[in-house]
């Protein structure tokens, strides 16, 4: 089994999967299918809705005598038909809906071994919300011990060890850790299908999170019996791989449709809201008329046409760097979900996914509401404003909202000021906090669609962050225009506003001062001729940053590395690798996660980096895929992209 | 041409169009067919998407001999190959995009008459955005004139007659009145898509409710060039009826392809994130990889499912009652969007959005973010609150939210509090303002689905609003529980909470002090057995209202309705009708809007009305489907459907 990291967003990840029957990518969802009845079958569904892989109930099969000896016979993909990855669940969601099952735990591991699952799943302990702690630690203790002798038999098989306890986070935090700690391949989270059923989302997420926060982040994490596409794009955002669905069928059995959003029930519908290949087809009332079987069938069809969709819509979200666009959208769908979204802000869970947040995104950030202005990035954006970022001058005149970017929007007015004075830091009051105008081609200042009125709650969160970070500024003028012309001449610096902008963003990307250490030398900045943006930095002629027009961050060369690497202490800004890697990584060759020994806890995705070896001798420069967790964890894959070996 | 009401919301209307090529279902959106290139054909549109009704330009058929020769010697309908409704346009936007054109406006409309055109257009001149006050005033006259002289020649065919006016409110509205005095069948509104095209949707806002605010209501609307289904819910809830698309063919040639909420460039994606039958079939690679002709065809085919999709998805939403929902839902998906619902919250725009408003709705009420507290109805109950709303009591208990119905849910602090004094009062200061216990089962109040945490401008909105109301009230108790054990005990009065409720409702939905007119007597309330719920109410042994179990509001029965015409002076909830309509609607038979002289203004879209003569004489009781305006301006359906006649 093998399991690595493509792209994210959000602590959502792009996955490649790759088990013997082949290669999933992730999120993903599996079809529940039931080896009695397959209403579609395997392969059908690969052919209309792209699924490349399923999940089947190993219980179900034992219990029949017939399925049972045909799967040990053939095994379970001829049983099934089918030829990609098929997990297997235990029979635990069995014992929590009809009680007492009689199962040996470590029978029902050998069974799925025995029958060629790809991934078999341990008989956990189904830890109802709300038990009591008593009962979940419990439960949890038999779950760990169930776990542990499981993984002893496991064989080639992956094996999929349940994170349970209850609706307590603390409970579920230590049950992935110590999970974590043992031979397991892949983590479901358990439990949680109450928590759907009655729409419990604010406890879902926590649930959620509380889990990821313990879990090897280097293993694929399934939300276990999540099969309403409503629920997805968070469960996904939050750091959830796969999902499973036999709410398809369920639904479909019911007469209801699923939506992105919920779910219609066929009966109350006079026209199909939908362009799927069956809505397409039938109009409500043909739809209606079908005998109950066929009926039943096209309505799972519809369903697994709407999840699928969805899936596809989170990939591309993850890939577009619109992730939480798409978790917001989605969110407005539901109240509870959308209350959801206010737990997310909790201060460890916002540190939690600021840690997981990419440095820069492909696609400007959207303003979809009052839960924008509380993201990670932003989150981190202030954060390092109030830092890192570092003024000038004693005395800001301050901008109001305007065109981005603002430098260009204020052009006249920045020249009617400087003809008067260049001592003075310029500000802008934007729509989501602060903006220096040396930082306004910066991601995401520059790279954000904010309406010009948003909404009472983003305006207190934006004036709370505002009032902050000009404590101990001196505003000398106020939204700019109206009196500039009260501006006080004082004795010209002829100040350069392009070392300015130069300075700040690499103090907001690599740290306080580090711009001090860059630039120390004779610093020439290298315009493009075509658009007037800064390219490349030169410091005593050695080229040590180029700026990236697409987000205006830095990339790093080698000289400027040089640079940081001695001004910044060990571990800041490192990479460090295994002697192994050495060569390698010198040569240009990407940085291995098996062969990263340890890294800057303050690294986040993307970011660029010092890859070093274990004496911190600068070995290259490039940039993290990964964070410092996510880098021990990993044994596939890449940690780093190195662009320059020394 | 024939054009009835048959659901609405919002300010949104489901109707029946119908022409002598048959009748169509608005809202809805007409494909743009070019005469000269059909990229596919209007008969492949129907069997697709549902196409009713298309639209094509006698100005491009005209210019070309062969397609003039053809059309007039057989007609559009053969010409097109399309035996549904057609609307020509006419070159009016030709004029924009091209300057000027050689077009007479007589013309151009007799060549439309000609070719046997089911909706002919007018050639109305082009208003630009932000072009002068006197330039757009010169405009319209300029199309006033021409639609004048255009009605005079149009004969059979139903003649569009352009809305005009720039971006300036007063214009368009005072066009939209004059359009609305000669024979016009069909307004579009003109001059919009430059807005479209910059993502001006505040002012494309303010251009629909000022057309509309001028508009005959009972004319269908059209919104010219709008093509993109991302401004239709907020288009259609603000009252347009028609859409045309050229944008399916436009895009699809760049390469672009339409989601409900945006557009996405093919060569961006790497996979479909789309269930229409063209994203079913081909694979993003496949598509990419088609012959560019094929694949233009199937974006542009892709372009349509998804945009026939959300027409479906807006005409459910009508007739759920939660199109307000779906307007809000897909302004999260763009900023300006999102900032364009700002201006319906304007004193004004939010009254005459009030008028239309109605009710009561088929589904509960969903809080989709911080918009929602802003909408018609909450407008509308926080008004009636304050005006119709009578506190018996001096003193008042507060509970916080809870669950719905609050009666079931505090049950027993109600309990509790009647075992010391029963003069008081409880309010719920709910997540949509502040609610008496007696109107806990009225629409919206259990109609609703709020979080326990909405958002800082809801919490603001509603901490206002419960201000105002409580002003003059003495709270003896906050938040129920805590503080109960100090209520004061005072001399019981064992007063009637059924009573409370009764009058309350009663109150709310009729008129202040109504109760006090319709329960003048012995007063009966008669509950269901089943759910112990209030159904039927009778005074001095006359059944004068019944309880609706879906909305918590009351029928009128005629006994009831008596006492409110004896009670409440003309025209007070009356709909007066025409003499020769008289014995029909005694009869019970339903009011057409055709019989109706005059209405009370105060009467909102399925309100009960009192149906009077001439001579204010009670002929029967019934319920509105239309409110003043609508029922003095539509020739066709009903106005209010007769329940009993008198």
């Amino acid at each position: 089994m093998k399991f690595e990291i493509k792209d994210r967003d959000a602590a959502g990840r792009l996955c490649k999967f790759t088990t013997k029957h082949g290669t999933v990518t992730t999120p993903n969802l599996l079809p529940v299918i039931n080896p009695n009845k397959m209403l579609i079958t395997p392969k059908e569904m690969r052919k209309l809705f792209g699924t490349e892989m399923i999940i089947t109930n190993s219980y179900i099969i034992k219990k029949d005598k017939n399925l049972r000896e045909k799967a040990i016979k053939k095994g379970i993909h001829q049983l099934i038909d089918f030829d990609g990855p098929i997990m297997t669940d235990s029979g635990t969601f069995q014992s929590y809906v009809y009680g007492d099952i009689k199962l040996d735990p470590l029978e029902i591991v050998e069974f799925q071994k025995n029958i060629g699952s790809d991934v078999g799943t341990i008989l956990d302990v189904f830890g109802k919300p709300d038990q009591t702690k008593t009962e979940a630690e419990k439960g949890v203790k038999e779950t760990l011990k169930r776990a542990r002798t499981s993984v002893e038999i496991k064989g080639e098989m992956a094996l999929a060890c349940t994170v349970q306890g209850s609706t307590y986070p603390d409970i579920r935090e230590k049950c992935a850790k110590n999970l974590s700690k043992i031979d397991a391949d892949f983590f479901p989270i358990g439990g949680v299908v109450p928590l759907m059923e009655n729409q419990r989302y604010t406890d879902l997420a926590r649930v959620i999170i509380s889990s990821k926060k313990g879990l090897d982040p280097s293993k694929p994490v399934h939300l276990f019996g999540a099969g309403h596409p409503l629920v997805f794009p968070l469960a996904v955002a939050l750091g959830c791989d796969f999902f499973d669905s036999s709410a398809y069928v369920k639904y479909a059995n019911g007469g209801r449709m699923i939506f992105s959003g919920g779910t219609e029930k066929l009966e109350e519908l006079d026209e199909l809201p939908c362009n799927c290949p069956v809505c397409s087809k039938y109009l409500a009332s043909e739809l209606k008329k079908l005998d109950e079987k066929d009926r039943v069938l096209q309505i799972a069809k519809h369903n697994l046409y709407i999840s699928f969709a969805e899936i596809k819509n989170i990939r591309k979200a993850i890939k577009q760097g619109n992730l939480w666009e798409l978790v917001e959208r989605r969110a407005n769908e539901n109240p509870y979900l959308l209350e959801a979204m206010i737990e997310l802000r909790k201060t460890d869970n916002k540190e939690w996914l600021e840690r997981l947040e990419p440095i820069s995104k492909n696609k400007a950030m959207f303003y979809t509401g009052n839960h924008t202005i509380h993201r990670p990035i932003i989150h981190r954006c202030h954060n390092r404003l109030l830092n890192r970022y570092q003024t000038l001058f004693k005395d800001t005149i301050v901008f109001p909202e305007g065109n981005k970017p603002y430098s260009s929007y204020y052009a006249e007015q920045i020249q009617q000021i400087s003809k008067k004075r260049d001592d003075v830091n310029i500000l802008i009051d934007s729509n989501l906090g602060p903006v220096p105008l040396e930082l306004d081609e910066m991601y995401p200042f520059a790279q954000s669609v904010f309406p010009e009125v948003t909404d009472t709650e983003t305006e207190y969160e934006v004036t709370k962050i505002f009032k902050e970070f000009t404590k101990k500024r001196n505003i000398v003028c106020w939204k700019g225009n109206k009196t500039l012309n009260e501006l006080k001449s004082s004795k010209k610096r002829n100040f350069d506003r392009d070392f300015m902008r130069i300075s700040a963003v690499v103090d907001m990307q690599f740290g306080k001062n580090a711009s001090k250490k860059l630039f120390d030398g004779g610093v020439k900045i290298i315009k493009s001729k075509k658009t007037g943006k800064i390219r490349n930095i030169y410091c005593d002629d050695e080229h040590i940053l180029s700026m990236r027009a697409t987000d205006g961050l830095f990339t790093l060369k080698s000289n400027g590395a040089i640079r940081l690497h001695d001004f910044f202490k060990f571990p800041r800004l490192r990479v460090i690798v295994d002697k192994d890697a050495v060569p390698f990584v010198k040569e240009g060759k990407s940085v291995f996660s098996k062969f990263v020994k340890d890294c800057d806890p303050e690294l986040r995705p993307f970011d660029e980096c010092l890859i070093v070896d274990g004496k911190d001798k600068l070995l290259a420069v490039g940039r993290c895929l990964l964070n410092r967790e996510e880098m021990l964890a990993f044994s596939y894959g890449i940690a780093a992209k190195t662009r320059e070996g020394l």
